[in-house]
């Protein structure tokens, strides 16, 4: 298994509790493990019954196991005052409010959200040399993707910001020959330096994701959970990342065999239902099955989770191609 | 009620079975009713169980109905080809290619799914004359809400290119004085005009949400779905759109009272944890719950719609203060 292993899935199909229940299951295996929640409503904090930040913190009793939440709306919050400090320190101060405006206009555009999310991923992806494993109870899905295919045009900015600057240099040291400061002024420029920097990150994450991380998805035996898988794993594999595993959560338990009334006959018609499901994922996906998980009444904690992480077929044993 | 009903929710709650149904019972009270689906899993075309695309098409066998599905996708792809052919033709043919790069990274950031998406929704509501009632199995979100903050900043960015262009109206007036070409310039500015009709389009859309448009939440009876309830009904009450009623659907069967054994036990305790979960919405939401629909094991379609639809408590009379 590579070191970062992503559950994703639409909400609601059970992502935390299985991304929690591995994360348990290698922290088992003496693997130092850190598990990542984006989810503000089924979050680590209420499987683990403990309260989480963003900042990685050992779960109580359980050896080698860290969790953090982030808080997706309070990322983009920060990525907003980011973006205009870094900015407003780099214009007059006749154009920072206008500035201002403009920045917190795309962030409110649809896709922020997604987009601050995804440098905080980055950012724990880069600081996570304390973990042999990174677990993160969500990921990236087409819109976030495409993220990745922004180094190039960000290339195209800053070659072309290059290439006035370097004119401006040219011009400077022709008016000012022996004079160092032009040439600084190209080395410096905190508009390219701030592109490249980004330009990096997003390079950065396509080849992290490539090469060091595993994807999982996490449905429900629903015809809608199932197309909507389709779509996941045909919006990764566009950009050449393949699902390992499909977790198939939320099965109905069958009725005793004795059981009759309105209640079994439901019961058996789902299971039924369920089952032709199954039958379809497995011979729909190339991906296989790694876990087929009933319905719990109660919520997935303590003993519980320990139960699903017995049914989880995925290896927590490190890659070896990946230990280099 | 308004003449644009929206039931917004999340995926796989339920929505096309609703809003299929209140279209139905708007149909049977000779209300000209078209309903719009725009979610390419569970479709009106499975509902009817005849093929719909993005021209309405009345619904055989019943009167007054007539159906459309919007294909997200489609929308995506029409919108970039679009907004390349009207931008192509005000550049130089040596921009271009440079222009359609920067347009195509702008349709691949996350998004601009809903940005196409919400244009649609606004085309349909503005070439709606033949309809008394028109109901979508979708509402706007958080993300495409804020939509409706741009007229302001279009604003900001008409007042300085007029500013710009008028100014250099004014030298080429001096230059040539009696010559009217400088002054067609500025009426005919295509730029210009295409800024204007964003921003009338999303004055529209405001304005019609407001006055003429009610929303409903459809969502199941779980945690995650409530939360999500909560934030959605927050998001739309930001922008003054208020929730005239929730509709809780997939609530589980009981099973006989005589019934025992495991699938009895089960179904007993799901039954009373989704009526704890009832009492919860009641309480904790203003707005009042229309309808709790149990789950059917067939697909929702013909009598089973009918049923549906005699379970919602929303009224199909026309307003009477939207009549003008």
């Amino acid at each position: 298994m590579e070191k970062f292993v992503f559950f994703g899935g639409k909400g609601g199909v059970g992502k935390t509790t299985v991304s929690s229940a591995y994360a348990l299951k290698c922290a088992n295996a003496d693997q130092q493990t850190l598990v990542v929640s984006t989810d503000p409503a089924h979050s680590t904090s209420d499987v683990f019954d403990q309260q989480f930040d963003d900042d990685p913190r050992p779960v109580d009793g359980v050896d080698n196991l860290h969790a953090m939440e982030i808080d997706p709306d309070e990322e983009v919050e920060e990525h907003l005052m980011e973006t205009k400090r870094a900015l407003g320190d780099q214009v007059s101060p006749a154009l920072v409010n206008e500035i201002d405006r403009q920045i917190e206009m795309a962030h409110q555009t649809p896709g922020a959200y997604e987009s601050a999310l995804f440098d905080r991923f980055v950012d724990v992806m880069r600081d996570s040399d304390d973990y042999d494993r990174v677990v993160f109870d969500t990921s990236p899905t087409g819109g976030t993707l495409r993220l990745l295919s922004l180094p190039e045009f960000l290339q195209g900015w800053i070659d072309r910001l290059l290439a006035k600057r370097q004119q401006s240099v040219k011009l400077f040291e022709r008016a000012a020959i022996g004079n160092q400061e032009p040439r600084r002024m190209l080395d410096g420029d905190p508009i390219i330096a701030r592109l490249q920097a980004r330009k990096e990150l997003f390079e950065y994450a396509e080849e992290t994701l490539r090469e060091q991380a595993s994807f999982f998805l996490v449905l429900n035996p629903d015809t809608l959970s199932i197309r909507e898988t389709e779509r996941a794993v045909a919006g990764l594999s566009e950009y050449d990342l393949a699902v390992e595993g499909l977790v198939v959560n939320r099965l109905t338990p069958a009725p005793d065999d004795d059981e009759q009334g309105r209640g079994a006959r439901y019961l058996r018609d789902r299971v039924a239902t369920e089952q032709d499901r199954l039958a379809t994922i497995r011979s729909r996906f190339e991906v296989p099955l790694v876990a087929a998980i009933e319905t719990r009444v109660a919520e997935v904690r303590g003993d519980l989770l320990r139960e699903v992480a017995a049914e989880l077929d995925v290896s927590v044993a490190p890659d070896a191609t990946a230990s280099d």
